[in-house]
């Protein structure tokens, strides 16, 4: 196989500035987070005189290993069973100048490889994102959304913050049970719990709960504080943004485009919430200090 | 809103026995899995003389609050803006007869209100999966893969598991700098590591790792132990099971539907690895004492 690009080395880690807290301390402090962008993954396949492409799937990955990304993918679905099945593997320029061609890969399968188009669309399932790129997928939420994000408010006290997790673990139970499932809680301002969703997939914990403030006519959730039992991604920051959601409190770390879009939306994003310390990445004028 | 099926409470845990490994020593007991189980969310949509029906997602959700999931997917995608939109939901019979009623949900949306079909489209990303419901699913895996695994081969020792979160700690570099990412490593079956894949996707961290092994004709990895970072999910699974990997140790809980898929394909699934302790879900005659 042939690979027209030569083997990218993309960045993987991000520097950002990040506020620390610790105890009744803040300092400004530099930190890595790991990139998170979409990859597009194309296929061309079909005999030469009836060559078709077909988007057939956007990933929201950390860069690098891209090649092997999509041919691993390609795979794991059973559209290729072998390398040879694979021509070449090239980063397809973008139609917007200002998205990155790296975010685009297509794939050349082999004339003769059997491909069926409609079983894909049978076997795949989908979750929720907004496009190809993080610059357009940010444009595009931004004119979805139905709520904005009022600076500076509501505001929420440091030692609320160190409770959240507190009181989120004297609460999960499914997690107590298994060890293994994630959480969404929302809290008020004060640190009072609301409710709390669980489910293996952190973004349906976090659906479940914008679904339930829905159904009770509850929205915008514009005074409480969100807290997610894992790691801050794009989408779960592009969920809350959708909800109103103005403070969202991550147990793991933020992803590069998680803390790109909460800047950009006005939420107050934290991550790595322990007991007595936490970093704000974004919007810190809502934490205050008794 | 009119909610036609009454409100549900299906199993969030399952029961499982496990083969609970300390030292050197093993003992058969009972334990609790987090289930995992795919939702597919249908809506109806269009005026009453031209009325439509759209699967727009498969979910791999723990039951519960299936409704809360789907008006809180149907909104953070900006398909509905508020819970007015909605006409009725409800669970949807299926065709095969072995399927769960409780799989399917079928959201009725407003005459009146917008939707196009074709920005969904563009608008929603993929990832791996294979089918709706867990037995069918199941089914089409077994087709699929060009693998089978052989019975009790390989073996492992004890101690090798031990060793493998060192050796990933040791190693895992994106980790190091941002706390936040997922890894897939293959070892040999005497736990010598071959190599190590990161991304901010556990999926993703996977394909790149079976991608590089296609790349490189290495597959199946019938001789290999797989390492992952987070949780056992069912996609990982079989993800591995595709590959032809016997093995599969994961550093969080494992799903219902990972153990299941585990047993039925063959395939030694270990979980919470620590130290000097761990799980075993499926196949534990791969694994040895000394």
């Amino acid at each position: 196989m042939k690979q027209d690009t030569p083997y990218q080395s993309l960045k993987e880690t991000l520097e950002v500035t990040v506020d620390k807290i610790t105890d009744n301390q803040s300092s400004i402090v530099s930190d890595q987070v790991a990139v998170e962008e979409p990859l597009e993954i194309k296929i061309a396949y079909g005999p030469a005189n009836n060559r078709q492409q077909k988007s057939i799937a956007v990933t929201m990955r950390t860069p690098g290993l891209d090649l092997e990304l999509a041919v691993g993918f390609l795979f794991t679905e059973a559209i290729i069973g072998q390398s040879a099945d694979v021509i070449t593997m090239k980063y397809d320029a973008f139609k917007a100048a200002n998205e990155s061609k790296e975010n685009s890969l297509l794939v050349e399968l082999k004339a003769t490889l059997k491909f069926d188009p409609e079983r894909l669309n049978r076997n795949f399932y989908t979750t929720s994102s907004c496009g190809v790129c993080g610059k357009s997928s940010i444009d595009m939420v931004f004119q979805h959304s139905c709520y904005t994000l009022i600076p500076g408010k509501p505001k929420a006290d440091q030692s609320t913050i160190y409770q959240l997790l507190e009181t989120l673990n004297s609460q999960q139970t499914v997690f107590q049970l298994t060890g293994g499932i994630h959480a969404a809680a929302l809290f008020s301002s004060t640190g009072v719990l609301q409710f709390l969703c669980e489910d293996v997939g952190r973004h349906n914990a976090l659906d479940k709960l914008i679904g339930k403030a829905l159904l009770q006519d509850d929205l915008p959730l514009s005074e409480c504080i969100l807290l997610v039992s894992g790691r801050a991604s794009f989408e779960l920051v592009q969920k809350a943004v959708m909800a109103g959601i103005p403070m969202m409190v991550a147990v793991g770390a933020p992803s590069s485009l998680a803390v790109q879009f909460a800047k950009e939306s006005g939420l107050t994003l934290i991550g790595f919430l322990k007991k007595n310390k936490f970093n704000i990445y974004s919007n810190s004028e809502r934490i205050t200090t008794r």
